[in-house]
């Protein structure tokens, strides 16, 4: 094994410590995240810092860069309060990576990457017709990260959209089933396999 | 596909409902975290919310779980101020989903679990010797999650240790060479195949 230090990761290229730091935390939850703004406006973009808050209430977060530029998931988040999340699988990953690009703010990624604007339940903004994991969040707060002025945003799961049959009988989502994708930094994605499920741990 | 709202959670049985939220959002990094509390007492805790913070300088966070019972790993880091996050390949799955049990205050997690302290460049917090991606932090915040009361705690990624084998030229790590193990929710384990790795996505 190799050691590297503070000073290593300094001396990097700059996109080779982009890449390290990005992959070193392993797998991640690859979503799309739906908003609304002005006019009606739609807007989807990949997010890979889903993160888990709580189940009761189900509570969930992720990490918005800091908003010292145009960030259009964030102000629609904090005007409109509602906004959906959906996952990835194999068949849509080039179409969600391609909602990374930086697009005018007059256009849709729904439209630009060719995706389905779907409306479930009067939920007032679109889910991905594509995703097989389909949720709908209320904004409940953010969280202002002081070392680096990135947001913890965190929303409440109003609603869940996926076939029954992926569900196991103890309420576990089976996502080899559903050939939910991860993703590793920012472009590196991964199949998967379930490969244990493993009982309550007693000491 | 099935619509699932508020009501239907509620109406969850209490663990059908932790398994459904807990596996909602998808597969996740999976991860030990080891600490020393008082007398050299040293602590092992697996996490599955570590979530990328940023990567210059590199921050990583994780959510702990409300403060109303005792958290070693959590007092540890305050006082300790250095903590140690070690990723999770398939030899050491059952050996780490173990660390999970509530163990008496006195004993090592290490010790109960078969886990080897590896003390690597005198960071003071051992590393596990059977893990393949070994970091060592230093707290740098605390964001206190108002809905729930649990915490995102920070650290700055101060060294890593992993083989050189598995970084790309780019410096992507490969996960797929590592073996890196998913979890989600509380008890899946998914094995994991890099399936694509896209170019910089462009309009």
């Amino acid at each position: 094994m190799k050691l590297f230090t503070s000073g290593d990761f300094h001396a990097f290229e700059k996109y080779h410590r982009i890449n390290f730091v990005n992959t070193l935390s392993g797998l991640r939850s690859a979503s799309l995240i739906g908003t609304m703004g002005e006019h009606g406006l739609t807007n989807l973009a990949i997010f890979n810092t889903l993160v888990h808050i709580g189940a009761n209430p189900p509570f969930m977060g992720f990490i918005m860069r800091p908003h010292t530029v145009e960030r259009h998931t964030y102000e629609n988040i904090l005007k409109q309060k509602s906004y959906t999340i959906n996952l990835i699988h194999p068949g849509i990953i080039e179409q969600a990576h391609q909602t990374s690009a930086k697009f005018e703010r007059k256009v849709s990624e729904f439209e630009k990457c060719q995706f389905t604007e779907e409306y479930i339940n009067d939920f007032p903004v679109p889910f991905v017709g594509e995703s097989r994991v389909k949720m709908g969040l209320s904004f409940v707060e953010q969280q202002h990260i002081q070392c680096n002025r990135t947001i913890l945003i965190i929303g409440k799961v109003e609603q869940v959209s996926l076939s029954e049959d992926v569900i196991d009988d103890d309420g576990t989502i089976n996502h080899e089933k559903l050939q939910t994708v991860a993703v590793s930094g920012l472009n590196s994605y991964y199949d998967n396999r379930r490969s244990a499920k493993l009982p309550y741990a007693r000491p």
